[in-house]
């Protein structure tokens, strides 16, 4: 049975840090979402904020609200934002008290592990109630080195990989999943962080609380699991950060280790500097990240836009400038579907 | 004081993957190496074999011939092999065992922690010997993220990168840290691996036993604190792997993280395949290797060559081709030195 969940997201819904939010109101199979602590947006339905559809997911001021006025009950609270470095808030630990003393369990992908503070326990077992820490690293011992079994892959494997982080690789990863099932395809996608076990994907590990030695062996084995479980025809990829992302480089891991010789690239063209980095002086360049992934033996099948900031107008300008450029289908996930 | 220690090497000592024991052969300020345990390398010395320079480091068959002929005591036990995987060999777990009961103390650079291991925990107890895992991640809050500080830092910072793993970039690392310093310039290396640490060197961190999300934050904060300790002229880097190695790609977060600028690339011209993975057709390539180093923005200074399976002339002529193929200077540190 899926369990009802709540989220929690810091007066932030509205903002890209609350991407693991903004995945689990667009789809999770894990969890029934019926609401959004939000004092910033409460009042509005959370589907809509998005997406412009309603998806009876109400947003609340308050957790007190929630439990005076919602008509259905919730077992989990779920924190639904990410913010660089993956520590708690101070002001989220109040609420995150408050959800507990209200009964729920609680279900966190920051870093901080929530089990592991003292005060957290204690009030959870008072309370009776769970703290879930998905991102908590799995013991060395089920971890696997990477072997070359990849190379016996035979469908397709592609990486949705992006400019920067918090940018909607996971969605567009998602919704290609999605549109190629819909074309009769037998199509799996492989997740890579706390959303995608969220959103209750089968396939993949949260890959930036693994030990470095073994990502390589992680994505490798999530894909040939899959592959042989499923016999899979094509195999989509969630990918992490952005090669040329100086706070976490990733990529390479996708295109080499997990052999994925095919990328949708994923841009937004309103962003002009890595997510939290204004100050470094260095600036996201597409171009640039092209040449990388080129550069790395795979091809870019097309780019796509997070239109972010812009009016449908402006990035449909970006769409017509990037074709022209870079000589590479441009689409608007969100905006035109990716069919 | 330092104190004297025992390198165990299980009949790999003249293999690449005795690499940890190549690099405290040739240098290390934290112990006092006295003698290597290596049955198929017994009876010469481990300075001349490697180096054709005696060191004072008799190899010895058995821990019994060490224990009876040796006219020193050793405090401890370091295990001088990596293999692919970091897990400890059953042969070696014997060797291991004998060495506790003979009263050393353990020092491992192993994924596999000898302190988790009931038999081991035991056995060390029992008399009274310590069981050190280096490798052991240090907890996350003394862990750093990413900030940018490293745009502060302006010093010349190199990295010495490598077409493969177990190929010499730390060796290589050492001695043109040497030799810079030799020329008067204050020169420092940031050491990457367990190796490193063993060597006692003083900046830095393993990089391969960190979470993947601190990797960029420790490397940043590596360089940082050694440029603000030390006032440094000039920072080296201990690179790890390869850009192009599908078992665990590396080197981005050196070029973009620790904002590498500038790099000197290891090759070994005799090797055909990525260590341990003959069976995946995926050849090593400098060519390639060089095209993505100039992809991340850095400039590749000199390319330096790792002999192994090559004569002299040999490895002089693959010097001569590849001046002529890149227009780069091409250096043997081992033969012609660094300077």
């Amino acid at each position: 049975m899926t369990e009802n969940a709540l989220l929690l997201t810091a007066g932030i819904l509205e903002q890209p840090n609350a991407k693991t939010a903004h995945g689990l109101i667009r789809t999770t199979s894990r969890y029934n979402i019926i609401g959004v602590i939000d004092k910033n947006s409460a009042g509005k339905d959370a589907g809509y904020l998005l997406d412009k559809v309603d998806r009876n997911m109400p947003v609340y001021a308050t957790l007190e609200d929630f439990l005076r006025d919602s008509p259905r009950k919730a077992k989990y609270a779920i924190i639904g934002v990410a913010f660089p470095g993956g520590k708690l808030p101070v002001e989220m630990a109040a609420e995150v008290k408050a959800a507990i003393r209200a009964g729920l369990s609680i279900v966190s992908g920051l870093h901080d592990f929530l089990s592991d503070m003292p005060d957290m326990k204690e009030l959870a077992a008072q309370h009776k109630v769970e703290l879930i820490d998905i991102r908590k690293p799995r013991p060395k011992d089920q971890l696997k080195f990477w072997t070359g079994e990849i190379m016996q892959v035979k469908c397709p494997i592609i990486a949705v990989l992006g400019t920067d982080c918090a940018m909607g690789k996971r969605t567009t990863a998602t919704l290609v999943t999605q549109a190629t099932k819909e074309k009769g395809l037998n199509a799996h996608m492989i997740f890579t962080g706390q959303t995608g076990w969220l959103q209750g994907n089968k396939y993949g590990f949260i890959l930036d609380s693994t030990y470095n030695d073994f990502i390589s062996g992680e994505l490798e084995n999530a894909v040939v699991t899959c592959y042989k479980d499923t016999s899979a025809d094509i195999i989509f990829m969630e990918g992490q950060s952005a090669l040329s992302n100086p706070s976490g480089p990733c990529g390479s891991e996708f295109l080499l280790s997990a052999q994925c010789k095919a990328v949708l690239l994923q841009h937004a063209p309103a962003r002009i500097w890595f997510n939290g980095q204004e100050n470094t002086g260095i600036k996201i360049s597409l171009k640039n990240e092209l040449e990388l992934i080129r550069s790395y033996g795979s091809r870019v099948l097309a780019i796509t836009l997070n239109t972010r900031g812009l009016s449908l107008a402006q990035a449909l300008e970006y769409k017509r400038q990037y074709e022209k450029e870079f000589g590479l289908p441009v689409v608007l996930p969100l905006e035109e579907g990716v069919g």
